[in-house]
């Protein structure tokens, strides 16, 4: 049981803390990836180790993907290694769950065509011009794919992930 | 299933937050109580509302009773009413957790004399003065109050209090 988080400097710490400690106390082991092995620093302050860099990932070791929210995506949808991994992730059919501005990435890597999904609000009219389809609900999920709007969804958000994480056949 | 969390200004956030979010994904109702009915903010700049003045709690509708730390126990364990609120939840032997600074309310309330417990390693000290045994581990449980050091115990914390709870005879 192995998951990976992909975050950046300004994350909101909430989306990562959540889904990071929720992780490992379901019993996963969790790996934090970002543009270099570096501390990153979420908005309100937390830092957080980033065990590999996304030229190291692996993704074919991981059996899910969490995309936490914040500043973080601006920057992570511009590097095409972020994008590869998670198209990988959606290709193989495993889980990725995006909040917040998370989905962000999902828009940026081609994967949200025809897809319903929702977002932090700001992001709504992107997810549209992206051909998907906006639902204003705490969690959305069409195939692989499980998007929430904002921290105050992170229990429906990983409720939701853990519960199709085991019902999915290993 | 209904949970009651007590702090003040200047709360830990992820120990607020991460046992608020995590008791809503399991289902329950949390109420959390203050000195007054306010909004209280975090360490970390987190505002979360205090829907509840400690003098409105009524123990009995509750199953179980978390304590966060940062500096709220400190203004926390001078107030009667909340040590008071402790001791009723410690006679009925309902759950009580507890993290980092949060077993100094403990403490105050009187009910650690003989337990083992932990804490946030400054508050060590006061725990052998209370005629406590302190123990430096993620999670300490003894009887009905469990106890963690640091925001990097909350997966543990919160998985031990949910196992406990649901092993409960309701």
């Amino acid at each position: 049981m192995k998951a990976l988080i992909i975050s950046y400097n300004n994350f909101e710490d909430s989306e990562l803390l959540y889904p990071l400690y929720r992780l490992i106390e379901e019993g996963f082991s969790v790996d934090i990836a970002s543009l270099k092995r570096d501390k990153i620093k979420g908005k309100h302050g937390y830092v957080i180790e980033a065990n590999l860099s996304v030229e190291e990932v692996r993704p074919e070791v991981y059996d899910l993907l969490i995309l936490p929210g914040g500043k973080a995506p601006e920057a992570l949808r511009k590097n095409e290694g972020v994008l590869k991994i998670v198209q990988t992730f959606y290709e193989s059919g495993k889980i990725i769950g995006a909040i917040c501005h998370g989905p962000q990435i999902l828009i940026s890597a081609g994967i949200l065509k025809g897809k319903r999904a929702t977002s932090y609000k700001s992001v709504a009219k992107e997810i549209l011009e992206a051909s998907a389809i906006y639902e204003d609900k705490a969690v959305v999920i069409d195939g692989n794919i499980i998007t929430s709007r904002s921290p105050l969804d992170l229990p429906y958000f990983m409720k939701t992930i853990l519960e199709l994480w085991k019902a999915t056949p290993k």
